[in-house]
């Protein structure tokens, strides 16, 4: 019976200063690094050995693993790094202090924006230099994947795809399997999971640097879940 | 035409202590971390791109990879980890001194262990703590894979796999390709890049941190090849 053990990355530069992130690049703190390390350590603790990693192409979400893959002493494991993962894509948004998006907007509509599970914040510009068509990284994607700007619900569509072709593969192939990614992508993975509604899940918080550990049937489907 | 672009990685830890290391799992030296984000900036100021990476199942190369993907903020690239390319197994070897193990055997055998092609150390014992089928991450290697000691010939022959199966796969398919690996089993894609004959591959020197660039036409044949 594989477990999944998901893992939200810890503290970015930018949560200090209260921006909205989305795919925008930002590294992890001081705080988010030892965050990082202390995760790997509860999962040791706990005896879990997981046999196949998955994270994001985002660097804050990949340090955070190779971080924790260090203190598991685990750092050969194969990893597939899947921009499906990455966090919500926060649009025009990406780059705005929260508070100055609650003056300029309205506080009733940050909070729609930030809270609802279908509304789509203001798109990108195609040439705005933030779309992510100018990243390298994102060459590959087709014109309906690249988004300018997702709601709750176009994430978690995209998380799926990741999960039906290849977390749940690895589940079944390799054993217990991490997923270090971000707070809106793992809500995806919640939601399959555990059967949530769009009220639940978007009310579902997800704390960073714990490890939330679900033990899995052999249809995949969790017996039981818990934090380390 | 794509690129294939060796780094072995930098100074470890026991390096500076001088002993027999092969399979032994011991870290990067601030200095061998230091190079390793030397070669990253080397290969950006190229302006080489590598759109895939490979390395090995020992941390010291995992780490120089990932201290030069942060070099040159190429994180997000995918990495296949392949114990076809750890260093060579030194065998009963690992872990010696080199200057005592040559007041114990002798200055001249151990030259001959060291610097020959087809001689084979002394083997580790099959209930040696230090055998690889005590290592979690060799669990599924098959008894014929897992090796108790090794030629420079046997770490060439499994070097080869890997260069076939999936160094090649990967320069036709996603182009120019970052291999982070070890001196012995870097010698052997050199030479099965330049057809060097056993006596070249036994003197060949690769340095440390040094990206060494081959340009490859489309037959996967090197047209040049120079150090950054």
């Amino acid at each position: 019976m594989p477990k999944l053990i998901l893992l939200r990355h810890g503290q970015s530069e930018w949560n200090l200063s209260n921006r909205f992130t989305g795919w925008t690049d930002v590294d992890l703190s001081d705080k988010g690094r030892a965050e990082a390390a202390e995760a790997g350590r509860r999962i040791k603790a706990a005896g879990i050995e997981p046999e196949f990693y998955f994270t994001s192409y985002l660097t804050r979400a990949i340090h955070t693993l190779q971080i924790a893959a260090d203190a598991m002493g685990r750092q050969w494991v194969p990893v597939d790094k899947d921009w499906h993962l990455n966090e919500r894509h926060y649009g025009a948004l990406q780059g705005l202090n929260k508070a100055d998006t609650a003056v300029k907007y309205g506080d009733g509509q940050v909070h729609i924006w930030r809270r609802s599970y279908d509304v789509v914040p203001p798109a990108l510009g195609a040439d705005d230099e933030r779309h992510p068509r100018f990243d390298p990284r994102y060459k590959t994607l087709t014109a309906d994947e690249l988004p300018s700007a997702e709601s709750l619900e176009m994430t978690i569509a995209r998380v799926r795809c990741c999960w039906e072709e290849k977390i749940a593969e690895a589940l079944r192939h390799y054993g217990d399997t991490l997923v270090v990614a971000h707070g809106n992508s793992l809500r995806g993975l919640a939601m399959m999971l555990e059967k949530l509604s769009p009220e639940a899940v978007v009310g579902l918080e997800i704390p960073t640097g714990s490890p939330w550990v679900f033990e899995l049937d052999d249809r995949l489907t969790p017996v039981g879940n818990h934090y380390l």
